[in-house]
């Protein structure tokens, strides 16, 4: 299976590279990165250092530093650390893992060299896809499908995170993920309706960095920090392995619960980030979603099985 | 217990007022009627017909005809019929039991009357009652609590019925809601995540005909057609017992589950009528919904006990 991964790096970005890392079933075809968990340097420098942590072969190719919609939003230092990496120390990172050009154009090239075989796997915010729209709407269609970490369609009373309306990722650049539900692409969002079930709790991550040797140490010693905020804010003890499962459901669809429908995002006011699917079983239809593409949300996840299964991935030598 | 019937009927209305009128521990100080199902001269109709149809005391108040945020919209009359009751047969209704005055003064008099004693239950849009309390903020603190159905707050997928974002009595007037939750009384919105709970099929509907007499053969023909416009839009077999299910909140508060938070409405573009909680338990809060109070909204429901519970209560001589 060949991806895309466009992400933020971010702890839990971090988590999902490991995850990659360690799946023979995947060719990794590149890492773009994206303005998100931090500026896009700082992601950019992450993806750059994880790529060599990890041993992915993968070019990093740099993306969006702004994001469409033009509003400047102050990145989340609180949840991932000034560094993005829950302020671990870094050593210097190898630049010439980083591909030249832009990650937009990346995207086009690669959808264009594999026509229906890629899948992009998008846990940040998705200005790279939307830009990659905007310079060559036909490229949807070459697409193999879009799994995107995003979005939050209250099931089990599941609010927003950034906002009681919305996920980060979508309220980060509405307008650019408001462009990909819109697009004839199949989009899957696995947003907080499922990503919330999967909780890393202390114990859980003590077996992980004893397990993953090195890298799980690593990833230990990141979520500290993570988990700290989930804490203070959530009352969690442990965190929420949100992109990670974006990663699960690449490989594992049938261990997830979808609802089919045309999705919109609210460009702004105070619901500006909400992510809104009509049903495709409701008749009758409405005007604001007609014309739209159906796209599918996950709705339930069966946790425990991820959660075994990343463990079990993350061990393998 | 004391309680203004602020109401659109309406169907569903008409259960409620029957309802109302086997509770011998309701005192009912008035109907109060509003534009939605269908325009106010039709539901101020409909109410004084119910009101002789159930030999009900209280006297009927018009109400609101235009709502507060000035957009003229269509009343729903496939749900509804063309008289609001279903397209039954009525006879001449008795004007006599129309009391002189308005509907939102009529509720800023009789607060005033019994500070600390009255529970509004609001099952239309809310204008009237944000009439009263723009001209007279301080009744806010006079009411007992106000209960109203409305809102959707995404629970097991319950998005809204008129558009995938808003339940219909919100968006009908989505500015009187906004100033209804934003005011310093005692909200409890009960909404789509509970009423959808609430269906009434076939064989219930049946049931009600035989047990309550004349008045519930009469209901059953109300319901003939709403039942068709479930089926056709929804796929049910029976109907929803939206506005009972407020009644039944003031009564038996225990059968309910509760998330208490502020709420905003959604005043304008594709979202427009959706309902926003920020959950008390989240952190840290959000500047959109500071200084507003809390107040509780519907999550659950013990859906069998209301059942028959309603069907009891209506088979009443």
């Amino acid at each position: 299976m060949k991806i895309i991964f466009d992400t933020d790096p971010g702890i839990d970005d971090a988590m999902a590279l490991l995850y990659l890392s360690k799946l023979p079933e995947i060719e990794l075809l590149g890492i773009t990165t994206v303005v998100g968990n931090a500026d896009i340097d700082t992601t950019t420098r992450n993806a750059l250092f994880l790529k060599q942590q990890f041993g992915l072969e993968a070019p990093v190719v740099r993306g969006a530093g702004k994001t469409l919609d033009g509003v400047e939003k102050a990145e989340p230092v609180i949840v991932h650390g000034l560094n993005g990496l829950g302020d671990i120390a870094l050593p210097a990172v190898d630049e010439s893992g980083l591909a030249p050009g832009e990650a937009s154009q990346f995207i086009i090239d690669t959808l264009r060299a594999h026509p229906g075989e890629v899948t992009i796997v998008a846990v940040g915010r998705m200005t790279n896809l939307a830009l990659a729209l905007r310079a060559a709407p036909e490229v949807a269609g070459l697409a193999r499908q879009v799994i995107i970490m995003g979005g939050a369609f209250g099931y089990r009373g599941r609010s927003g995170n950034i906002t009681p309306a919305a996920e980060a990722n979508i309220h980060g650049d509405p307008v650019a993920a408001d462009e990909i539900f819109a697009a004839d692409w199949p989009v899957v969002a696995v947003g907080l309706d499922v990503t919330h079930d999967i909780v890393l709790d202390t114990d859980y991550l003590a077996a992980l960095a004893r397990d993953a040797g090195e890298n799980g140490e690593l990833l230990r010693q990141m979520c500290d920090h993570y988990a700290r905020f989930y804490k203070e804010i959530m009352g969690l003890s442990g965190l929420v392995g949100h992109d990670l499962l974006a990663v699960t459901y690449a490989l594992f669809p049938d261990w997830f619960e979808t609802r089919r429908g045309p999705v919109l995002v609210v460009r702004d006011g105070i619901a500006v980030g909400q992510t809104i699917q009509m049903p495709e079983t409701r008749k009758g239809g409405h005007p604001a979603w007609a014309g739209r593409p159906s796209q599918a949300i996950c709705t339930g996840v069966e946790a425990a099985r991820v959660l075994a299964h990343f463990r079990e991935v993350t061990g393998r030598p």
